[in-house]
Parts: C-alpha cells; structure tokens; sequence
C-alpha cells in the first residue's frame, strides 16, 4: 500500500521518553514520567463534581471561558488583560499553537542545552531551526552568556526559556534571565517562558517573568502545579494581545477549544483553597527531594547533580554512559531518563523524578546505589 | 512593536460563523452553532462523577486509554484493531493531526462544493490546495460525478467526504459512495471520511464506511450524538494501523493526549445504555425537522431546501443573496450562518441547526418567515 505520509513528521518518532517507557519490564517503578504523582485535591474533586451536575458541557469560545481567563489574568496579578489569554489542551498544545502561529520556515528558535526534548521536535514540525546556547555542565548548569549571544543572527525569531527548567529543575539566575530579556529586546527577539513547574519551588518562592513587554509569552498549565494532567489544561498568556490572538485562531482550528469542564475547574483550582493543595504538595515534594540527595549523596559523596530550586527533578551524573546506566537500570525494574536526550550538555546524567510514593522511590534509589556501585 | 507571526495563518481569520455571532445582539437566538443543544445524559454524567471519585487524572498513552479504544472498536465492530485509534481531543484535532500527517506544500485535497469550511482553511494552514468536486443545487446537492473524476490529479492525494454533511444533514447515496471509493482505490487516493453526524440519522439507520481498505480513515466524536461538544472527544480510526501510528505522533506533540476523564467516559457513551441517551436525541430531533420544515412549508411552498437525512441542519433557499438575509437575520435576533460560507454552491441558502428549545425555533422561525414575506 501506498505511503499516505508527508514528511511533516520525517525523522520525528515516539518521545525517547516513551520508547523508553514502553519497553520496561511490568511492575517497574517509573521515575520518568514527568507527572507529579500525589492525590489530587478533594476540593477541586468536589467543585468537579458540582459543575457535572450543575452545567451541560458545551463548546466555549475558542480562547476559553471568560470567567477561567479572568482568573488566570488575576493569578499574574492582572499584568495583562483576558484578551491576553489563550486557554489550551494542555500546555504541549499552547507550545505548538505558538510556535505554529510565530515560524516560517527557517526561522531560528533559540533552546538551551540541555532542555525540555519536545521543543526541538515542534520547531522541526513547522519547519524552523533550533538553534542551541550552552548552560555549563562545569558550573551546575549556568547560562553560558556569550555563547546565547552568539547563537543570535538576522534569523532568529524567539529564545524558548524552561524556567523552572525540565529536567534540572533549576530557574535562570536573575542576573542571566536580564541579561536574557535585554538582549532579546535589543533583537527584537519573542521570548516563550515555559513556567509549568513554576509553582513547584523547594526554598524560595519564585515568581512568574510575565510583565507587560509585548515580546514575552508565558505559556503555563495546571498539570504540575496541581497534580492535573489528565485535565489538561494549559494557556499562553501575553500583553501582546494581537499575537494571543493569533494563537487562538491557530488553536480553534488545531482543537477548537479546550475541555468545558476543566475549563471551569481553573477558577477554583487557581483560588486561594486551590493553591492550598499545590502548597501541600511542595511540602511533600521537599521532604522527598532532601532524602533522595542525602541518601545519594551518603553512598556517592562526590556526586556530580544540578543544584535544584525546584521539584520534582534529579538530575545526577554516575560517572558512567547515561544511555548504558538507564538501560541497565529498566532492565533492573527502575525508568529513568537519559539525560543526553535533553541535549549533549546532559550526557552522563539521568533524570529521576521523585513526584511519587516514598516507598517507591526507596526502593528504586537502593537499585540504583548497588547497580552504580557494581559497575565501579 | 514588531509582528511575530508567521506565514502559516496569512489570511485565516476566526470563522465566518463565529465573526457573525460575536456580532450577534445579545438574547439572539441561535440556529447557528454546531451543536446539540438536549440535555446530557444523566447516566454518563453520573457515571463522571464516579470515575472523577475514583481515580486521579493522569496522563494516558498518546493514542489513549486501551479500554477507551476497544470499545470504540467494538463500536465499528471490530474491524479494526486498538493500534487503529488515536483518541483525540475531539474531531477537528483529529481532522488537524490527520491532515498535518499527510499533506506535503502543494498536494491537493478534494473537498465537496460545499461542505464544512474548517476543512480548507486546516489544509491552507499546512500547506496543501484544495481541489472541489461539485454537488448540485438543482438536484439536491447530489455528487456530480464528472467533476469528482476530472477533479483528481496525479497532486491528489486525499478526498474528505463530510458523511453526513455538514451543511446538508444528508448522505452521499450508496451507488456515488461506490464510485468514489472505486476511483479513489484505483489512484490510491486516502478517503477521510467525517462521521461526526452519523448516529443523527432521522428515519433509517445510516452505518460508518469503515472498512478493513488501507486508504480509508474515519473521524468521528461524541460531540453531536451524545450533546458532549464540551468533553473534546474525537478520534481518529483506520485499518491503516501505520498511518494511525503516525497520526498519533502529530497528536502526541500537538497534546499529548485528549483529557483522561473525557476519555474513561468512551465505553460507557458506547454502551447499549450509552447509546439510549442517543436514541432519545433522535426523537427530539426528528420532531423539530418535521415540525420546522412542515411550517416552513406552509409559508413558503415552493421553498428550495436539501432533503436531509440526519440532524440537525436545514439548508434553505429563499430565493434572496445569503449574506443579506443572515444580516437582516442576526439584525432581528435570529443567528444562522449563510450557505456560501461552505461553497459557492451554497449561495442563496442558509443553515439553520434546529436542535434547541422548540419554543425559542418556533419563535426563530415566525421571525424568518416575516422577514421573508417582507423582503419579498
């Protein structure tokens, strides 16, 4: 039979994150995923509930129901207005309705290395360029200045920051995040924030790079933040009302609008008693971050990890081929990820996500303790 | 401030439906949307309710929950397998994602003349023409064969029926579906087939032209059978299990995958108890069908209309320019959408959706029929 398929998708497979995933043993512990997996809020349950039997479920506007895009606008203190927000299937929906909406082909989009993976291969789908700066292996992972300067040339058209960062659950340092945003509005450089581990912090309490600068775009999302995936829902949020527009007309025709329900969740999940479970959360993640890396840190004093303001990521250097010790752990029941597919400054790591049950991750950092110390 | 945007969305602009209904007074009565305006089911409803209790919503596989897509092969009588569905966040994600999989910068689609206009503006946005085949409005909007054949080119590479359409409520007949599949399996054209409409069926049953052919792919949702537009159930089902792989690629990095609850909702929408609540949609529309046309009818005897088959759309001729009657419509409170939208051939008829309060078509109607006489 014919082969019906264009070359939209030419070299672009599965996530290497899936493939993973899909060939671990049953019963594995899966470290991988990008999930926080705690209960999900009662009170936002409850309000689920109410909303069934009290409305019919029917399509919004395209860019999301007024009242869900006031209280995003309310969560960035009003910085911009509900014309500013775009309400999507997820956040990985808001990611390809901007890029769509902003590449031509060959249009160069600056990434850090290393970074989330699914950039690069939405750039690749609407056929732009990426374009890597460095964060320093050498320096827990700082932004290398002089090589983001370098990346920029007459063809760039945006820098895609992850902050707080996937998978080095790290944020920029204030210094190199203005050192950033100057020079992107020197270039007239759009500047797409990825925050959805935002509200995740560990220590202190960061805040959203949303201001009123028309070249910034946050794109955010309940998934993290709330233990809310399976909801999906996102949004991308700017003063530059004309370009939100743009996306929502990108958006209708990619899905026309995002679910009724979870749209109606947002109010709630984005008040004061829903913000309650994402603290209770941070909570939880903090004590599983502290006894993971003090665990680690006992049986391999020198470990070589980023230095996390954030949860729920590891991101740890064995001393060993991250592609071999990954594979050799899911062959011992344990997922994690390769830390190279995130881009070349992340070989020799892996990735672990600790957002799970404590006896899971007990279990799996001793496997992981005895199999690094057998390869040595 | 510099414009961001690229290419890919010159020209597109919010659907004509949607700009004429932001246009609309407030209190309008519309006739105009795509959807089921009946109450939802109680069963699914309450059964949402127990899942939203019983599980945490989490990420699904891209494709989508296992269970979910073997009851939607049960639905089509398992001729295809589950590695044959990609569940998305209702149709038109299936719709994008499908035609973003297969069509490379020039290849041609054909479409009906007319039909649902998303489907156009989907493939300007990446990249393909759009080729029309004629259906006759002097002889009820029936397939004009001649110009289907001399449509196809060697560029052809995919035709989209809207069965039943989108405008027209009807159905190709059984001898023009066996002609274009004929003609499409000998150029090995891809069929895609949009069955969203199928279980509206007024008087006899209508089936899906799913089949075991590689060419042929069916897109179908809950949206309009069960009156759940708001829960973005949609997918995409074929026997081509490698081009429903690559489709789920698409989807994977458009989002991920479509909500988990709407999903768990799947079997137990295609259940025998699921689908009572569908049944009972059809009475409620059959009355209006009847009840609309027969006082249309009365009114105006020579009335040009195209004799549906399914619900919920009347496409009527009153013999006056489209856009000027849906104007001096929207101008009286009435919202319908004017026929040339979906095609040339749609000039000098409206739609008119009929599924809502009887008394709020009843009032519509007596409004249209006025306004008629008096242009008149």
């Amino acid at each position: 039979m014919k082969d019906f398929t264009s070359n939209n998708l030419a070299g672009i497979n599965k996530s290497a994150i899936r493939q993973i995933f899909d060939s671990a043993p049953k019963d594995s512990i899966n470290l991988a995923l990008g999930e926080i997996l705690f209960p999900e809020s009662q009170f936002l349950k409850s309000k689920a509930k109410e909303i069934i039997s009290k409305y019919n479920s029917v399509y919004t506007t395209n860019a999301g129901l007024l009242e869900s895009r006031e209280s995003i606008c309310n969560y960035y203190n009003n910085l911009v207005e509900p014309d500013g927000v775009c309400i999507t299937n997820g956040a990985e929906e808001a990611i390809f309705a901007t890029l769509f909406t902003i590449i031509n082909p060959n249009d160069e989009i600056l990434l850090a290395n290393p970074t989330y993976l699914a950039y690069d291969t939405i750039i690749k789908m609407v056929k732009g360029k990426t374009k890597y700066f460095q964060l320093d292996p050498n320096n827990n992972f700082e932004l290398n200045r002089d090589s983001f300067r370098m990346a920029i040339t007459s063809k760039t058209k945006a820098v895609i920051l992850c902050n707080p960062s996937n998978p080095l659950s790290k944020v920029f340092s204030n210094d190199d995040i203005k050192y950033i945003l100057e020079i992107a509005e020197e270039n007239e450089i759009l500047v797409i924030i990825d925050e959805i581990y935002l509200e995740l912090y560990l220590f202190e309490r960061s805040y959203s790079l949303l201001s009123k600068a028309k070249n910034i775009i946050v794109i955010s999302s309940l998934s993290k933040s709330h233990c809310m995936t399976g909801w999906r829902i996102g949004w991308a949020v700017s003063a530059n009302t004309d370009l939100i527009d743009r996306i929502t007309v990108a958006h209708q025709y990619i899905s026309t609008c995002a679910s009724f329900l979870s749209q109606k969740i947002i109010p709630f999940a984005l008040s004061k008693k829903g913000m309650e479970s994402v603290a209770m959360n941070r909570v939880l993640l903090r004590e599983r971050q502290k006894c993971s890396l003090e665990f680690l840190l006992e049986h391999f004093p020198s470990l070589k990890y980023a230095r996390s303001t954030h949860a729920p990521y590891l991101f740890l250097n064995f001393g060993f081929d991250d592609l071999y010790l990954t594979k050799k752990l899911v062959s011992e029941g344990v997922i994690v990820v390769p830390g190279s597919v995130f881009g070349a400054n992340g070989k020799n790591y892996i990735r672990l996500n600790y957002a799970t049950d404590k006896k899971k991750i007990g279990e799996a950092l001793i496997k992981i303790v005895i199999l690094s110390k057998n390869i040595e």
